[in-house]
């Protein structure tokens, strides 16, 4: 593969679908093939798996020998896009019907529950030597991601949530995943403990700093780039980086009209509402400072590690990427 | 620990009951560990685990080495549980309420999707220079396990299911746990690769008779003992061991009377006329003579290890407590 520049991320998506295609549902149960496969080709970015590669390439460009682990981050991700959708009651993902629209809640269920070990099965492949630590890292995320999944629950019938509380929040749910990507590829690489912790760092910094752009994106996103529904987290009045800050900050007379506006029934009206209120506050320019400062942090992490700078960089323009900091 | 006898399986089970007690739930999310809770001290035999310490005690008598995998396996065979009621639409597991219908069923999925990497947490806890192995027993068991919960549920919508698919889908749904968990014993007990097969299809034929032995006490057991409602899968028309072979056997007047009763309402004539169906048809011996070939498998592998023959009789006892043979 070639070094890194700004053409070439498209290379890792290849060799990841690719890989997936004819790797990712090997083994897995027949009766089950048809509801994983369709979560697993849904037309995504694959970040987290080029994650795993490219931490692991920063110390070995055979990057073959991480082909596995990173498409387990994938299968584990979609499992949990599939449990997630039954929840939220989604109808659709990604422009497709969701998989327990299609299958049913049984078997989506069933689908994710199988997807779960399957992709432990896939961490370990042909790293069975590092099987001890790849383990620790997967399940210790695994574990947070459900946590972070019930925090989010919970927070549906709170009161108030803290901005505080929405961070840990999407630490758990959202950003571990990454961390975890970053460590996984160090681990198979023979990253150092300081480098693989770093490395858990850039990507823990990063995935905060993802999620927090999709809170900015969701109400102040361009409509043609953004891939979601413009203002859908308004209209749910979920408690995003946007909404727990607001009602932090927010005056009394501004607390009694976020009040007002959660139960304005005419949808348009109620997200430009929302979206004024957010610029009165300034919230657009708080998102972007915090971006910034988790960015930063990531870097910082980043640059400390042992690799060589031309790795830096390359991981450095993955993360830039993430947060559509270049085109 | 003493040498085994027809006394002290209580003996293991409390040293199960004990460990569970303090360590199955340790690190476990603490907005998860109230729903995990309920499920996990829910009154059970803990026949998988007490497997896991007998299989590993018949190389090494210091079972503590055991425990942690052994709780992995509970762990793990709870977490099914917890997911099998809310696809069953369950209110009631051992007289008391299912942890969906307590605690929601998001929040059942989200427990249940966080008991499984718990599981593989506790598994190798401890006996990290063999997680490769433990890793490849347990993940295949995992995968299976949903795979035989798929076909169990595809069941319901075919016509007709026979004998063989119905051993097919109890070997997955079932039997592999136990396979599993005696291999898992021997794993950590430093067995042969012989010895771990031949420990596993010992815990996989027993699984398959006790099984059978299930479907046979639903439809001929005694109320006060079954532990469960006599006639329950007569009522829900349910493919069982019986229902398969009593289809297969059928003479065209029987397959009628099949077909009538099962639009039968009166709840109790419905169970009394398929109990007389079977046994017009001799169903009950054809189970007994499935347990006995079933058992002389599992016992027939069992000697043929290495293990002392002391270990072998403890083991056997074990076998002959899951299929009722002694008191």
């Amino acid at each position: 593969m070639e070094t890194m520049n700004k053409i070439d991320l498209n290379n890792y998506k290849e060799i990841i679908e690719n890989y997936l295609e004819q790797y990712s549902l090997k083994n897995f149960p027949s009766n089950l093939t048809d509801s994983a496969h369709h979560i697993m080709t849904l037309d995504g970015k694959r970040l987290r798996p080029i994650m795993v590669l490219m931490s692991y390439m920063s110390y070995d460009e055979k990057y073959e020998k991480a082909l596995n682990a990173a498409i387990a981050i994938e299968v584990f991700h979609n499992f949990t896009l599939v449990h997630d959708d039954i929840m939220d009651e989604a109808k659709v993902r990604r422009g497709q019907v969701t998989v327990h629209e299609k299958f049913g809640v049984n078997k989506a269920i069933v689908t994710g529950d199988a997807m779960l070990p399957h992709s432990y099965n896939l961490l370990t492949l042909g790293n069975e030597d590092k099987a001890a630590d790849l383990l620790a890292v997967f399940s210790k995320m695994a574990i947070e991601v459900m946590e972070g999944q019930q925090y989010d629950m919970n927070f549906e019938t709170m009161d108030e949530v803290t901005p505080e509380e929405y961070m840990e929040m999407i630490r758990l749910k959202t950003s571990v995943l990454f961390g975890a990507s970053m460590e996984i590829g160090g681990v198979i690489g023979g990253a150092s403990e300081d480098d693989r912790q770093k490395l858990y760092d850039f990507g823990l910094y990063t995935g905060l700093a993802f999620q927090i752009m999709d809170d900015y994106l969701d109400a102040f996103g361009d409509p043609k780039t953004f891939g979601k529904k413009v203002g859908g987290d308004i209209l749910l009045n979920k408690k995003t980086f946007l909404l727990t800050n607001a009602i932090k900050m927010a005056t009394p007379e501004q607390k009694q009209q976020i009040e007002t506006l959660f139960n304005e029934t005419n949808e348009a009206s109620k997200i430009e509402q929302f979206k004024a209120l957010f610029t009165e506050m300034n919230l657009p320019q708080l998102c972007l400072n915090k971006m910034e400062e988790l960015h930063d942090k990531a870097l910082g992490r980043l640059r400390s590690t042992t690799i060589s700078e031309e790795n830096k960089e390359r991981l450095e323009y993955l993360g830039d990427v993430m947060l559509r900091r270049v085109k």
